[in-house]
């Protein structure tokens, strides 16, 4: 039913998901690929594009029905099922993450967080474990995500680590190029490389000022 | 000099100054496009078209100059000049950023870190103040980045907010889409989106295995 779909595409998906939430809540059952490009900051043709390449969603010339995208969306991106992770790293990040009420609405459950320090505050609802016991929880636990919070010198060594224990995807928060298999579904997010955009964009803002 | 480039190409950067710099940390004084190739995981020709796309950085039939390289890059993204950073919102990301050591190196000072709610332990070296002297503070301080970090109910107020102390540039962590003029530079870094992307991914492996 899906046809082959750029990344570009996928990636605006999420923020279709959060625009449709917020929409609904304001009491929109129906919604034209006009408003949704409104409220997205892209055009109409894009909207209808993206759907289409998702497979329709349907009924456009009557506005697509809110509900219904909701649920095809999350289903697409896989937020209709449970998703149990692990944190590697107790630093500032791997709390955030852990602390971070948010996950529950999109079924993501963070069930460990993983460091070598456990002498550390805990955080509420999450257990904070010591390295050491990582293999036997994972070998008693069903962990669908490991997310990798640690220092950039040690998050290679945490990777193969986590791949052998059996867990076959990763969310990367370390600036690191991770070499895993090809069966690891890896996702790198990094904010230096965030930074380095902006300040490339405020560079290229200056630079065309003084032209 | 530098000829329009697509943003998939100046992404890319951040991630070629990072590996020049290991590159040379382990030595090389040269690289060619193949041995860059191979450390950032794409084809020796996609290298030499990014860097053909900002003006050469030279002599690629016999290797290219890291150090010089390093330089370019850096001057392309505009991390050879301080940007001085606040951070809005004292939450658990605002508090990892504020105390992120990573940041001098790249000339990214955070100068100060604001909240409503100002009784918090403090983070090693930068002052948390209350939101109520943040026009004070930006008044009396050269400011070139704010940082939001706060909920999101609340980040379009701050943005506002921000724009309207003469603050052009905003890295935000808020998933929201903020609504500011067109001369306000914004780089959006959205956690949950990149979770997002990664379920998306999962979902498609495990499909393409039960085809």
């Amino acid at each position: 039913m899906i046809k082959h779909v750029s990344l570009a595409v996928v990636k605006r998906l999420p923020r279709y998901y959060r625009n449709l939430l917020h929409l609904r809540k304001q009491g929109f059952l129906k919604v034209s690929s006009g408003k949704l490009a409104e409220v997205m900051d892209i055009t109409a043709s894009q909207v209808r594009q993206d759907f289409y390449a998702f497979g329709g969603f349907g009924q456009q010339g009557y506005g697509y029905d809110v509900d219904k995208l909701i649920t095809n969306i999350a289903n697409i991106l896989g937020i209709d099922e449970k998703h149990r992770l692990i944190i590697i790293g107790a630093g500032n990040i791997g709390r955030a993450l852990a602390g971070y009420q948010g996950f529950a609405k999109d079924n993501f459950e963070v069930i460990a967080l993983f460091d070598i320090n456990v002498n550390q505050p805990d955080i509420a609802g999450v257990p904070l474990l010591s390295m050491t016991e990582l293999d036997d929880f994972v070998n008693n636990n069903e962990v669908d995500i490991a997310v990798i919070t640690t220092q950039s010198k040690v998050a290679a060594d945490i990777a193969h680590k986590i791949v052998s224990l059996k867990i076959k995807n990763i969310w990367n928060f370390a600036p690191v190029d991770l070499d895993v298999d090809e069966d690891v579904v890896v996702e790198n997010i990094s904010m230096s490389e965030s930074l380095y955009v902006l300040s490339y964009k405020i560079n290229q803002y200056k630079k065309s000022k003084d032209e």
